[in-house]
C-alpha cells in the first residue's frame, strides 16, 4: 500500500491455512518446500534453512529473561502444549531464572501437565533474571547437553542476547534453532504492531486511575497522580488515560514538557483545579527525565558505584506541586500511586492470552522448520523477523501522529510544543520512515 | 496486497493526524476540500457533500437500538463529548428507548456532565429495544423538531432502519447527516474488522468457562457446558475457546456437527471423559440449530403465533448426553451455564474504552463534514462506509481459515467435516471473495 | 444472656489462647487434661475421650461430600497443612470424589507442598459427589487401611453420615476420631453462626443482580429476575438484596408469597413499573414451590422415576410474569439470570479463608484430643457440636426478624403476610426457641 | 458471661424487632417509651431524651471527615434513604470536604435519587479533609441554618470533635441531636466489633499481596514487601495475612521486632531464603517505627515545621534488606508494593455494604429519638455509646491472643519476643480488661 506498508511486508509469514494445523506429514513436507523456494525473506539468516527437525530428534528449552510481563506463561505453556501436541515432541526443558540459568542451573523436565495451569498466574514458573548473558558458557550448555530448539523470551537485551547465541551456534556450526519471543509490557520493541501483554496492562491500569480518580474527587482541590510503566515510550500512559477518561494530563517521554512559566505544567494544574476542583495526572516513567535531571545535584544522581539512577518522576512531581501551591497558599491534596508491580503481575487477560497462543504457535512452526528469528505481528500478519530487526530501533510514540492527536483533544491537556518542536518531530519522523536498516542481505531468496 | 485487501480499501477514511484534533477553521476547511475533492468513496451516497455545519446551527440527537453490548455507553459519552469539546456543538438530544422512542417520548437534553461517569456502567442510559422502526414518523419528528445529525447506534436490522431513515431524508431534500455506529456483540457485522464490546464479551466469557471448568473437575466424569452469544456467527465461541485453554469442544454455527456414530459428538464427549475424566464444552447459541429442528415435531417449534421459536441448544444438549451416558449406565454430571446476560451487561473494558472513543470521533468528523455513512475500522483504517454495504451479508468464521485451525488444534475436538464439507466450505468462501456487490456506482469520484 | 444464649452456650469449645498455637507437649497435656476436666459438654459422645493421638501414629483421610460451595479448597488445605505444620502428621490421605470414593477408589496422599495453591482455585481438588454413602462398606475400609482420623466436609446429609460412620465406628471400638465440617452454601445448617462459603456467595451473587439491574434499566419496563441459591432458607438472596440497594422484591421460602388480587407479586411489579419503569426480583430456588406445585399438573410434578422434580421458580414466574403483561397490553421485557453455577465455583474471599482456616484448626485440635463432632462457630465462638445437633433443625430466616424487616423496609416490597400469618410465624419461632432436643446426656460433667 | 463481655453489654441496645421496620406512629410510641424507660444506659448523656422529632421539622446534615474508607458512600445514601423512606423525612443537606464544610461551603441538599447509586463508587461524594474544626463556628452554623440532626461520619478525632459539639450544644440548649458513625478503615476504634469498611479493605489488600508473591516467586531470592494501613493498629496486616496463606511474615505495630541477631528478622528472611527460595513480608505501616527512629538522626524526623514526620519502614525495610544481602554477597531481588490508596478508595464489598446499611439505620432511629451518641456493633448487637467510650481508648491487635498465635502458626515466622515481653503484654492486657474508665455516671436509669 504505502511505502511503510510495504518495507514491513518485506517480513512476510507463513502465509495460510496451513500454521498451527494438526501437521500430517503432507502438510509439513509442503510447508517445508514452501519455507525452502524462499518464500519467506524474514529468515534469511538462518543456516540450517531448508532442514527440519524430526519429532523425536528434538530437545527443546525454553528461557525467559528480564522484567515480568502478564503472558509470559502462557506463552511458556503453548510453546510446551504446541511441540506436544502439534509435533510430538516430549523432550523439552526449562531454564531456570533467565540467562544465567543455562549455565548455573539444572534444567528443568516440563511436560503438558505440567504447566497445564500456568496461564491463570502471573509471573513466570521458570523464573527470571536480568543480566547473566554469557554466550560462550551458553552455548557450550547447549552443545553440551544436546539441546537443538532454543526458545527465548524477553525484551530488547534478551533478543540482542539471542542473536549473539544464533552467532555463535552458526559459527559453530551447530544444527539448534534459536526462536525469540519478544516481550515487552512498554509496547516499545520496534515492527512489531504489539507487545504481548500490553492489553493487560492497560486494562490493569485502570484501577491505579479509578483510585487515582476517587481519591481526587473526595478532596477540595484533590490531585491524583498515577506513574506508569514506560522507560522509553510512552504507550502504556497513553492507552491507558484513552481509555479511562478521567485523565487530564498525561506526561509521556516522547513528549516533553516543562514546569513553570505560561503553558507549562504548574499553570495547567492551578487552572483545571479551579476549573473543576479535582484532577488526574498520569505519568510514565520515563517522562521528564531531563527536567529532574537539571533541578537535582548531578551527584546525587549517581549511585554508589557511579551508575546513573532512575530519578522518581512520581515523587518529584509530587513535591513540586506541593511546593507551588504552599507557595501560593492554596489548599490541596495531592496522591500519589506506583502500581507497577501490581500491574506486572496479573495474569493476561482474553486478548492476550489468544496472542500468546499464536506467538507461541508461530515460534513452533519456524523452529520446526530450522529456522533461527524473532516472531511477532507485522501489520496483522505473523511473521519472522531477524533479530537485529527489532533490537536496532525502539518503537515510539509519535507526537505527530493521530493517536497523540486524539489524547490531547481528550485531556485538554496543554501540548507543551512550540512550531519548531513540532517541526523537529516531523523530521524526526520522517527520517524513521525511511528503511531503518539497508535491504535485507540475501533477500533475493525470495524469488 | 490480495484482491479482498484491494476490494476493502475502496472504502478509503480520513487518513491523516488531522482526525480527531481540536479543529481550527482551518484544518476544518482542509478536511471538506479533501473530501469534496474525492478521497473518500465510501461516502458517495451523500446528498449533502461539501456542505459543512456550523457549530451552532448542528442540533444532534442520539439514539441506540437492539440488545445490550458493552461499550454502548462508552459511545454515546463520546459522541456528547466529542461534539460538545472538539465542535462546540451544545445542543445534543438522546432518543429514548430505540427507533420508536423518535415519535413515542421526549426528546432529552444531554450534556458532557450527564454523560461523564457513564462509561463506567453497563447498558445503555438511553434505554433500547427491539423493532419500533417507522421511516416516516421518525423522519416526520425529526424534521419538525430542527434535528440536522442523528447518530445511530445499533446491529444489522438497525442500519438497515438507518438506512431507511436516510433515504427518505435524501427525497424530502432535508439537510441531515445520518451516521451509524454498528453494534453487534456477535462481530458479524461484514466488512469491519472487528464491532465494539467483542474484547470485553470474550473476556467476561473466561468467567464462565472458568465455573464450568471448576465443576467438571470437581465431579467425576464432570462436563461443564457453556453457551456464548452467537445466532449466525462463532467468533465469541472461537475467541473465548482460544483465550481459556480449558475448552475441550466448542461448536459454532458456521461447522455443522453431529450427535451419532463414529465420530460424531458422543463418541467425542465418551472417549474425552475416559481419557481425562472431566471435560468443558463451549456451545453458540446458533449452533445446531438444524439438529434440534429435526429432534423435534414441527408443531413445537412455533410458538402461539406461529413464529419459529429458538430452540435452545444448551438445554437441549444438556439433555441428550444426559440420556446417552444414562442408556451406557455410565455415571456422569453436567453443569449448563447461560451467562448471555451477565456478559451483556458489563461495562466495556479498557480496550473497547479506546475502539468506542475512536469510532464515536470518526462518526462526528463524518457527520460535521455532512455525510451519512456506518462508521468502522476496515483493515485497521477508520473508515466511512455506505449503510447498505454493512448490511448486505454477515460476518462468519471461515471453518478453512487459520483461527479454527487453532482452535481445532487447540481442543483436539473432531472436525466433523468430511472432505465434501470442506471442498464446498472452500467454494463458499471463494465466492465470499468475490465482490458481494456491483462496485460503488460513483467511484469514479475517487480519481 | 437469654435463654437463647444460654442453650448454645452448652456447646462450650476450646477457650483461651491455646488453641491453633504450636502445640508443645505441655501444651497437648493442658488441652486434654482440660477436656477431661468437662469442661467441654459438646464432645462427650466421643468413646474415646481423653485418649490422644501421637503425631506418628496418625493416619488421617479427608473427604468432600455434596454440591460445590467456595472454601472447599480452603479448608482441604489447612486440614493438611495445620496437621503437618501443627502436629507434624505426614500421613494424610484425600478420599476421591465424596463417599463412595471411601470403599470404590485409590486414596490419594497429600501433603502441604501439594495443596499449598489449591485455595486459589474454585471446586474441590478432591472431587466431590452426593449419595454413595454406605456405612459398613466405609468402616470396612477405614479399618482395612489403618486411618485412625477421618475428616468429612459435607451439608446436612453428610454430617448425618458422618454419624453413621462414627456410631459404627464406636460399636466396633475403633480408635477413629471423625470430625464434621459443615458446609452449606445457603447457611442452613443449624446452631452454627455462619457457614463457610456464605460470604463469598453473597459477594458473588452482586454480579448477577448488577446485570440484572443493567438490563432493567435499559429497557422501557425492564424487568431483571435473578434466581439464587437457597432450597429451604433464603439468607443468600436476604443478605444478597440487602447489600445490592437495587433490588425492589426478594422471594424466598420462608416468607409464602402469592401472586394475583390484592398485595399480590402481580400488582406490585405492575405499581412498581409504573412508578418507577424498571425493576429487579431476586428469588431464592426453594421459593414459592406450593405455588408452581399448585399450577402443574401432578404428573408432570415426577419424573420417570417418580421422584418429585425441583420446579424451577424461575423460569415459572418470568412465564407468568410475561403473560400477565401481555394480557394487559403492556410492553415490558423481562431478562432471567441463574448464576448459580457462577457462584458455586468462585474460589473463598478472604473473610472465607481465614473463617476456613479456623474451622480447619478447631477440627485438628478435636481430632487429635482424640473426640468425634462437628465444628463451627457458636455465638462467635469455635465450638464442638455433637454431629445429632446440626442435623436435627435446619437454619431459616425469621420473617418476624429485624433482619427481614430491614430486608422489607429497603425494597418496599408488601410482606405478603395477613396478621394471622405473623402470629403462626411467631409462635413457630417460640417452638424453635425452646431446646429443640433434650438436654445433652452426661451435660452434668460441665459442672 | 465473663466479665469482658458483661461491661460491653452495659451498652444496651434498642433490641427486638423493632429497628428499621417502618414505625408506624404506634411503634414509634412504644420505642420512645422504652427508651424513656431507661432501657439504653449508652445514651445518658443525651439531653433531650424522651424528645422526640416530627418528620417534618427535621433538618438533617451529613458530614465525612478524614481518609478514605469503603462504604463511605454507602453509608451516606443510607442515611439519606432510611431518612426518606422510614421517617419521611425530606430536608437533608450534604457539608462539603469535612468539618471546615460546616461553616466555609454552601449546604448542598442531597435527596434519595441523587444518592442512588454512590454505594457503587469509592469514596465520597460530600468531599472529606482533616482538620478544620472549630465548634464555635460549626455550632453558630447549625444554628443559623436551623440543622438539628447531626451526622457525623469519621474517626478518632473526628468523634472527638462530635463530643465537642454536642457538648456545645447541649450548653446552647439547642434540640439538635447529634450521631456519629465510627469509621476507621484500620479497625482501630475501641469498644466496637469491627469498623464499617474494614472488610473491603482485607480483601483487596489480596491482589497486592498475591502480586508480591508473583514478583518473589518468578525469581530467584525473590522477596515480596507489602505495606499495609495500620498505625496504630495491625488488623488489616494481621486478616490480610491470614487470608492469604502466601505471607512468610507479618510484622504490626503491636509486636516490636529487631533486625540483626538470632532470632531477628534478618536471620529468619535469610533462613526462608535458603529453604523456599523466595518469601513475602507484610508490615503494617505503624510497625517498628521505634527502630526506624533510632537509626535516623532525630534532625531527619522532623520536617520544616518541627513536625514528626511518619518514617516509611516500607522502604526502609527494602533499604536494610537490600544492604544486608549485599553485605553477604548473595544475590536476591526485592519488591516492594504500597498499595494504600488503591485499597482505600474502592467501594465495600457486600458484608460491608449489609454492614453499613445497619449503621446508618441504627444511627437514625437514635437520632429520631432525640439522642446522641455514636453507633457500632458491640457483642454482635447494634449499640449507641457515648461518644467518650469510642475515642478514649483504641482497639489494638493481642498479641497474646489466640488469633496472632494462629497467624504465627501459619507464617512460621518468629514472635519476636522474650518470656519478659510476654508477661508485659499479659500484664497490660489484664489492665486494659479493667473498666478503662468510672462506670457511667448514670448507668442507675437502667434499673
Amino acid at each position: 500500500l504505502t511505502r511503510t506498508h510495504y518495507k514491513t511486508t518485506q517480513h512476510i509469514q507463513l502465509s495460510s491455512n496451513i500454521l498451527s494445523m494438526k501437521m500430517t506429514p503432507y502438510h509439513k513436507r509442503l510447508l517445508f518446500k514452501r519455507i525452502a523456494a524462499g518464500g519467506f525473506t524474514s529468515v534469511v539468516l538462518d543456516p540450517v534453512r531448508g532442514v527440519n527437525f524430526e519429532s523425536d530428534e528434538v530437545k527443546a528449552c525454553i528461557v525467559s529473561c528480564g522484567g515480568l510481563c502478564p503472558g509470559l506463561n502462557t506463552v511458556i505453556r503453548e510453546l510446551v502444549c504446541g511441540l506436544a501436541h502439534m509435533y510430538n515432541v516430549n523432550n523439552i526443558f526449562g531454564i531456570q531464572n533467565g540467562y544465567k540459568g543455562f549455565y548455573s542451573s539444572n534444567y528443568v523436565a516440563i511436560t503438558p501437565k505440567t504447566v497445564n495451569d500456568i496461564h491463570k498466574r502471573g509471573g513466570t514458573v521458570l523464573g527470571t533474571s536480568r543480566g547473566g548473558h554469557d554466550t560462550k558458557k551458553i552455548v557450550d550448555n547447549i552443545q553440551d547437553r544436546g539441546i537443538n530448539q532454543v526458545y527465548i523470551i524477553g525484551g530488547d537485551g534478551t533478543q540482542k542476547g539471542a542473536y549473539e547465541i544464533y552467532k555463535e551456534i552458526r559459527k559453530r556450526g551447530l544444527k539448534v534453532a534459536v526462536a525469540g519471543v519478544p516481550k515487552t509490557i512498554d509496547n516499545d520493541i520496534a515492527i512489531i504492531d504489539k507487545s504481548f501483554g500490553f492489553d493487560s496492562a492497560v486494562e490493569e491500569a485502570q484501577r491505579a486511575i479509578n483510585s487515582a480518580h476517587v481519591e481526587a474527587c473526595s478532596a477540595e482541590n484533590g490531585i491524583g497522580l498515577v506513574k506508569l510503566m514506560g522507560r522509553y515510550s510512552g504507550f502504556i500512559a497513553m492507552y491507558a488515560t484513552l481509555a479511562s477518561r478521567d485523565v487530564d494530563c498525561c506526561l509521556i517521554p516522547e513528549s516533553p514538557f516543562y514546569m513553570d512559566g505560561e503553558g507549562g505544567l504548574l499553570q495547567y494544574v492551578e487552572r483545571r483545579l479551579k476549573e473543576n476542583k479535582h484532577m488526574v495526572i498520569v505519568v510514565a516513567e520515563g517522562a521528564g527525565q531531563d527536567i529532574i535531571a537539571k533541578s537535582i545535584p548531578a551527584s546525587d544522581q549517581l549511585d554508589a558505584s557511579g551508575n546513573k539512577l532512575l530519578l522518581d518522576i512520581g515523587l518529584w512531581l509530587t513535591h513540586k506541586i506541593k511546593d507551588h501551591f504552599k507557595s501560593k497558599k492554596m489548599e490541596m491534596t495531592i496522591k500519589y500511586i506506583d502500581p507497577t508491580y501490581m500491574i506486572r503481575a496479573i495474569p493476561s487477560n482474553a486478548a492476550d492470552n489468544v496472542y500468546c497462543t499464536l506467538l507461541a504457535h508461530s515460534a513452533i512452526h519456524g523452529a520446526m522448520a530450522g529456522y533461527s528469528f524473532t516472531v511477532g505481528m507485522v501489520n496483522g500478519r505473523h511473521a519472522y523477523i531477524p533479530f537485529y530487526r527489532v533490537t536496532s530501533t525502539r518503537n515510539k510514540v509519535k507526537i505527530t501522529d493521530r493517536m497523540w492527536a486524539r489524547l490531547l483533544s481528550s485531556t485538554n491537556q496543554p501540548s507543551f510544543l512550540r512550531q519548531k518542536d513540532i517541526d523537529e518531530a516531523r523530521e524526526a519522523d520522517r527520517l524513521t520512515n525511511k528503511p531503518p536498516l539497508p535491504p535485507v542481505a540475501n533477500q533475493n531468496v525470495a524469488k
